[in-house]
């Protein structure tokens, strides 16, 4: 009875925060729309701070907006573990995506603290500012000001879509002033991120939390192609530049061979345009996007490097110009092994079905993974979807991510 | 000095009456829009009239505002030789198209009257209504209303885009109130007609002026794939369905064995669209239209069922529906191969760079192939552009037309 009713106690709780949060910037649609320092941002960090506040954590901000929950420790270490996500969503997002790490981490924070009194090391639990980039031109500005790969100062030249830069966002939302201590940090042990999967296969596979060893580096292409616009009917094959012919075999070639790896590499041309785009015109041009992703850096440099060198040869061969840009280069991060080894060994004593995963997603544990030792657990999603209204995750899911992660905090705190 | 003066004569006239006629719908970019029915349709068919009464031309409308300039013949058969083209144009298109078939005929019907008085057989050149399919949704009213293909009933049902009726618009032009006799016509012995080719085989070879055996067959599809939208980062190669992946499988294969014929096929994807088209999504949706050309059916045939079926295997492998929709299929059609044969004839006599040719866009003259022995003949496009207003033929190659046209009206004629 006792147990079930603390199960109960803790499910209803994590459903109340998860919902209380996703108020603030909800859309039409019934998704979440918060972006880095913007009105529903505001109200959401300090919401969230008053409720850590009653939760009985010790708040504060940093200048950059980001916000911490924590119970002191009673030890000699001085050092922090930190442990949460990031409270900004994309536009129309999804409930779970960044919030389900905070309020994980400030329930396991809390709740760690209710049952054992202090620890010996100090936990802070992390409402991180800003993950996702939607608003402004870079992403990670949370946690990238935490472990200085930004500086306060670049946020002067950075502009959204209506000319605001990013340091008059910031002092709109009442940072940036030097109000509150600078976000650079030199006393965090080790970050735990938990998240939701944003894939399907944990749910594929019916696990239900994840240890992730890796995230995946990214790079993103585009690829441009010019050939020669022509009469469909009246220019014989071989007197043809068509350019969405020559896409077709580019992508065919990257995305088959994608698939013949089966290392876990994964390529994507999501985006292809030709111009002028009729039925009876040969297409004089055409640009498509090349994503590719591994954990490894070697395997995507080999995948990359074959990959464009058939481009240009097949390029060549049809008489059409190519220019390749490359605008995201994203090196793969390792996590910490140590870590990812306890949390398998946590999760094989609690019973619980799991897995080791790699991420294919970027997160706040691949800007701290190069910073100190960091682990990122996943939950499920349901069909895999994120980035929408339709994120979902059952609580039961839930539930087992903030038990995890308490048994992970326990284990390194007290 | 004479010839050379008749010669400089022709190429005025000719050009005069290029310029001339290109100024009804002149469009701000150089082209020409002049589309059925509107009002500079009829500045120009009016205008058109007078010009081959101006030529001694007994001119008369039909009911369709098809125009007729007639030098009467004084022998026993009083069947017809018609020849021309037609008078419309695409949106801003180019001065050449169907307009110097129209202007070729009057001069060469008009001439031949000056220099030989009235042929054994009576001579018509015709400014047929329309041709492109510009303004509603048919083409070949022209001509269709003369062979017969074309009730003029069928004008009520069909609308612009601003919800006209051709019934309306032929109406508001003064046609197709019974003012004019009805446009079928029994009394037409064959069909001769003069247009610009519209690709660049006769330039890069250096030949002036083509009879043409065969216009291709045309089939249009429109295939729509339909996968799965998914993360780009966490999905594996072997857990997707994607479109973009799955169209370009297929139009790398169809241009390629188009390719590999060599029989004069073509094949071409000249649209393809992709859902929801960003770099880190797979596209869920793709599609494309494909364009297949012959002259030959069974070669058509043989080559759409083929591709279908690789597209077909292709998509079940993938896990992928396909939809393929067939909205345009026009049989090959043959010219008349005695009028061929005999155009050669001239052309060899002529001493001129000619050569046999198989037209890959469609012209009035595959409407009356079916119905009368038909011949058309081609003079060079420079670059072989069209429908644009770069469209350029020289004058020299021009004038080449005209006098083509004159001798085989001379040799079926007198």
């Amino acid at each position: 009875m006792m147990i079930d009713q603390t199960s109960m106690t803790l499910k209803n709780e994590l459903h109340d925060l998860i919902e209380w949060l996703s108020m603030f910037g909800k859309t039409k649609n019934g998704g979440v729309t918060r972006l880095l320092y913007d009105a529903a941002w505001q109200k959401a960090q300090y919401g969230l701070k008053q409720k850590m506040e009653d939760m009985d954590l010790e708040t504060r901000f940093d200048d950059a907006g980001n916000l911490f929950g924590r119970v002191s420790g009673r030890g000699e270490d001085k050092k922090v573990i930190l442990t949460g996500s990031h409270v900004d969503t994309v536009v129309d997002g999804g409930k779970y995506d960044g919030a389900y790490g905070v309020l994980a981490s400030t329930m396991a924070a809390s709740r760690l603290f209710h049952l054992y009194g202090p620890p010996k090391q100090t936990i802070e639990a992390v409402s991180l500012c800003e993950e996702e980039g939607s608003r402004f031109p870079l992403s990670f500005w949370g946690s990238g000001t935490i472990t200085g790969k930004y500086k306060m100062e670049s946020a002067a030249g950075l502009l959204d879509r209506s000319g605001i830069s990013l340091a008059e966002a910031m002092q709109s939302a009442g940072f940036g002033k030097g109000n509150y201590p600078q976000p650079v940090r030199q006393d965090i042990a080790c970050f735990l991120e938990t998240h939701i999967e944003q894939g399907r296969t944990l749910e594929l596979e019916q696990k239900t939390w994840a240890p992730v060893s890796a995230i995946v580096g990214q790079r993103r292409y585009t690829i441009s192609l010019t050939g020669e616009s022509n009469h469909a009917g009246t220019t014989p094959m071989n007197r043809r530049h068509d350019a969405v012919f020559a896409a077709s075999l580019m992508i065919a070639h990257a995305i088959q061979e994608a698939s013949h790896q089966s290392n876990g590499l994964v390529a994507t041309a999501g985006r292809v345009e030709a111009d002028p785009n009729v039925p009876n015109v040969i297409s004089g041009k055409c640009r498509f996007s090349l994503d590719v992703r591994h954990h490894e850096l070697k395997v995507m440099d080999h995948f990359c490097e074959q990959a464009l060198a058939f481009f240009k040869e097949t390029a060549d061969n049809l008489g059409i110009r190519i220019h390749v840009s490359k605008w995201m280069d994203a090196a793969p991060v390792k996590l910490d092994p140590r870590l990812t080894q306890m949390n398998l060994k946590i999760a094989d004593h609690a019973g619980i079905p799991f897995r080791k995963m790699i991420s294919g997603a970027g997160h706040d544990s691949q800007i701290f993974g190069t910073y100190c030792p960091t682990a990122l657990m996943f939950v499920p999603s349901h069909l895999g979807i994120s980035h929408s209204p339709s994120e979902y995750t059952r609580l039961a899911d839930l539930e087992v991510g903030v038990r995890m992660l308490m048994k992970v905090l326990y284990q390194l705190a007290y």
